[in-house]
């Protein structure tokens, strides 16, 4: 069964599985004093700039929920959007192992702005409001929409003229640097942003994910919180390898590209079929289908609804997927949608 | 440089990494809905009986936390030795995350007994005591020590008797497996455990451990407790591959059996030059060494201080270390002692 | 200087001081083993219905933090809307103490709905989503408006119907009770919630709040949850001596009446003058006040800023506002806005 | 009945209640900015030092909560006695709310001692380690015992030597000025401590204590963590005024010294008919009593259990005990002893 479900349904990419193989050589040291460790700092020094310093742990959750804790007090609340990863998919975990408090905004296209912060980044010096600190963006979104540079500076010096630091839960920052053709630095170190929860497991990774500190007074004590919050690797340089081939070489663009390449195919096969609902700036398609056509195409494909209220579903396209299977799907749909037998409303 | 510092030194299994890439093949559902995930259930019921189900997690403090959360209220208290790792070395985890108080009790060789488990499994029904709810015991302990089947039942039986549960932390269980002579299960359900941390990374993964559940009353609700605690995988069948080849096979067993015989040897080796301090039940020797002595053996070997004020030091062997590294070390530490121009105290 | 800022600036009611002095008979037990505390179960249950149990408490953000979690597990979260005394002024503790989500609602009157708390009463069984367990409402609400006894019916139905259960912050029940004319027990345990924070503070006394469990299949492990979330007096006799004589006698309903008449005249005065911007169902009257008038009236009254954006300010009467006072200030702020010397846009 | 169970079942002393009624003149700000608590800052500058802030909360696990989380980053660890109150008798409140770990020492006294403080303040900078940042001490202490300033000032130099902090649980540190004749400040400020939780209730109060921060470095933001504690009292003055009668008069040393004098009484009493277990330095005689005997004496009295496996009883006086209470009860201590009747083992 063909899958535009998630990107992480996908499998590892050779490379990545071969770094691994070649980190088996014999005994390291363990908790990230080990060669591959050490080497991922110089990857990210170099794509993100000399201060950067990355924490390898295990997941997008552990990623956000150590950065958050890292970058706030105990009496803590953190702006963000309504469809935030932190907010939606992350059961609860920013509160109940952070103890922070979202301020969600809804929005249309996944995507805050100074004007939207301040809808919320508000009440500072009263001890009865969670104390705003920090602003949460997601690049690319969950509605797979990608922030320009200039909006993530605009957020930036607008959060920082508050107070508030900025933090990118970056699960999909290399489909961004590919739709926006924007180094890993334009969108974050140069724009403002302060911590990253860099992806890796969505763009060819087995597991893998790394908090970036990229302005060290913003999250002075990240290794503890990581240990404390249960992210802490043994074996880490399995993690570290797997980061280290994919943001030392260009596989993270590359794969990034790709799949973001399989997205456009999509969207444009669908042409004259299917309104495409979201602008297309990532790995993602948003389309509305009726009920039985959905029904008929999850016989041969898995997908998510994203909202049942309207019909909407999401297809997502990940590093591995083939022009092949694109197409296959586009007439899929069509036969789907044309079916004189198909029940209408 | 040969380590002795911990088993989490050591690398991957090949058969293990092999595992990893086959599972390698094409897209799979995420967060567990994967055929390596379903058959993993089938080993672990193999393992443990029946009723038992295996949550896989990503390391050990992630285990244990998700265990010990599932297994109590908001107001728990949970009994284990001062030498336990949920004490010592999780920085504080249980407390921060899962909430829980730990009552600890000192101990001579790291074993829990029912006596000892009074001294603290007391207050029922005093408001002003966080309840002890969960008696949590390592096997093999952190002191290199294993208990006994009937110890293990013993403690069991006399915890459920005042109404708690019983977490077992088997980061090292297939190492007791080796030792005793005691099947998994027998260690287990068997003797009344309720819930296992199952330990893989130290024997021989990559990174993997699983909360497995033996009794499905004490820890109904794994599920929600390890997303909103950061241990659920997306790509889960590449931790539950790893799982699945070392337990549905014999690996785990040769892997414990090799560690501990090395273990074994060691000793042996050091008897007549230095006194092995505690019983050497699996895969840990503790000996006291002169500061000079212990200083000279690091330049060509790592390994932990233990108890620095009497100057006790560990050194642990694991499935990967060799006879020959064994024998090369014990002629090294008797060098080191019998070198006539070391300093004496 | 007069306030209309809170009816949490008023003193104590006489009868109230009264009974703290009558409870200081020598010695009684702590922790609520006096005999004030047993009649308060006698009062509470004649108020409320044989089931329920009153657990007193600090204040308000104590009794809806230990409500919540007595009525959650670890990984909840709770409808309110964007307004509520929950999510805007308890510095994020029910996200810090309890760890749940809450998941918020805009409202025009401060008031759910079932169709309102249907677009955040789903995702059950999906393991990504903080689970929906309470829908928690504000009688009267933070906006001074009231729920009427079916509007709350139809939130319980639809609440339980969905498998949530209903918490209703009463910080205000009373004044509700006075304007609707509906007993206590109509609005709550008839009307289908579950567990009640019950209010003293803003109706005369000096300090006292409870958890009141009407359902107690909802909210089975009070005690401990008030004993570790620091919300359990040692001299319980004194908080329950207060809200013994309130809620024993009619005390707690002349109070409300008195508050809620003193509104309306306030309202009344205002005719022809200001618009009332909401409906005035309680003690809260806002109204939109030119930011001149506004700081003129602040010379001699102490009052809230609702809305700054807007100019929109709270007058907040209580049970002891005297109609002079509301007299005087109705004539104050007409002259404030008459003045030929002010300034108009 | 008479009690000498503890200094909690006693009622508010007169000075205390006629404070709190003179509080209740109208309206007055809440949260704190009112004259009480205003002139409560003064009394604590006055009694502590000019550098002393006070910041009344409701009770005695509410001080210690919020002290510790203010004194401590979300990975720390807090040294203490395994008798102390935090440890034994707030239901894990520290663990759950503050999300700290306790390590726990033995002692004979209930007295902590700079060597003792070395067994657990060590693993600095150990990732694995829950961080010690703070040694906490009760005085006077738990088992009735007394501190003297200079082991006071010894165990401050000595954590301070070590980069921790030290915090001092005085829910009953009036009896310990009372039996050591130093001031206040002698005890906490002039000998090193940072942060007190200053007890009222067991001294007279009818609820109120204080955390009062001597170095405001050691606890920068007491406020916000109060308010998100649910610490934070609305009608505050009624708390500050009963702790500014206390403290700004001889009251707090009157009553305990006091208490004190009962507790001599008792114990001189005694002299001949039972052994006193541990020195009275304060309000708590422990004796060991035959169990007929205890059972015999609380069909007239209540007194706690503090050790059934060896008879061990607590008999505690108040600033309410009377001369001719404890007369009397020596009597029938006496008499119970010496019943011929009564079953000899």
């Amino acid at each position: 069964m063909t899958s535009f479900a998630s990107d992480n349904y996908s499998g590892v990419h050779p490379a990545v599985l071969e770094a691994v193989a070649l980190a088996n050589e014999g005994r390291a040291p363990a908790y990230g004093r080990d060669p591959w460790t050490a080497r991922l700092q110089d990857v990210v020094r170099r794509q993100f700039g000399e201060q950067a310093e990355a924490f390898p742990v295990f997941n997008g959750t552990g990623a956000n929920v150590v950065a958050l804790q890292a970058m706030t007090t105990r009496w803590a609340s953190v702006v963000c959007t309504s469809t935030a990863h932190i907010h939606v998919d992350e059961c609860g975990a920013p509160e109940k192992v952070a103890g922070v408090k979202l301020l969600t905004i809804p929005t249309f296209d996944g995507k805050l702005t100074p004007e939207l912060i301040d809808l919320e980044a508000r009440g500072m010096d009263d001890v009865h409001r969670a104390q705003p600190q920090v602003v949460s963006i997601t690049q690319t979104t969950e509605l797979g929409t990608a922030y320009t540079v200039e909006e993530i500076r605009a957020i930036c010096d607008h959060a920082h003229s508050l107070g508030l630091r900025v933090h990118l839960d970056g699960a999909r920052l290399s489909n961004a640097a590919a739709t926006l053709g924007a180094s890993l630095r334009e969108m974050t170190t140069d724009a403002g942003v302060d911590v990253v929860s860099l992806g890796g497991t969505k763009n060819g990774l087995m597991l893998g994910e790394a908090v970036v500190v990229l302005n060290p007074e913003a999250a002075p004590h990240v290794d503890y919180v990581r240990k404390s919050s249960t992210q802490l690797a043994s074996k880490m340089r399995f993690v570290s390898a797997q980061l280290e081939v994919l943001f030392g070489t260009d596989l993270w663009l590359l794969n990034a590209t790709h799949a973001n390449a399989m997205a456009q195919r999509l969207a444009a096969g669908l042409e004259g079929i299917l309104d495409v609902v979201r602008p297309v700036q990532a790995n993602a398609v948003f389309v509305r289908l009726p009920a039985d056509v959905a029904e008929r195409l999850r016989r041969s494909y898995e997908f998510y609804d994203w909202d049942e209220s309207v019909g909407e579903v999401r297809w997502m396209t990940a590093w591995d997927t083939t022009p092949e299977q694109v197409d296959a799907f586009v007439a899929d749909v069509r036969t789907a949608l044309l079916d004189p037998d198909r029940v209408t409303a």
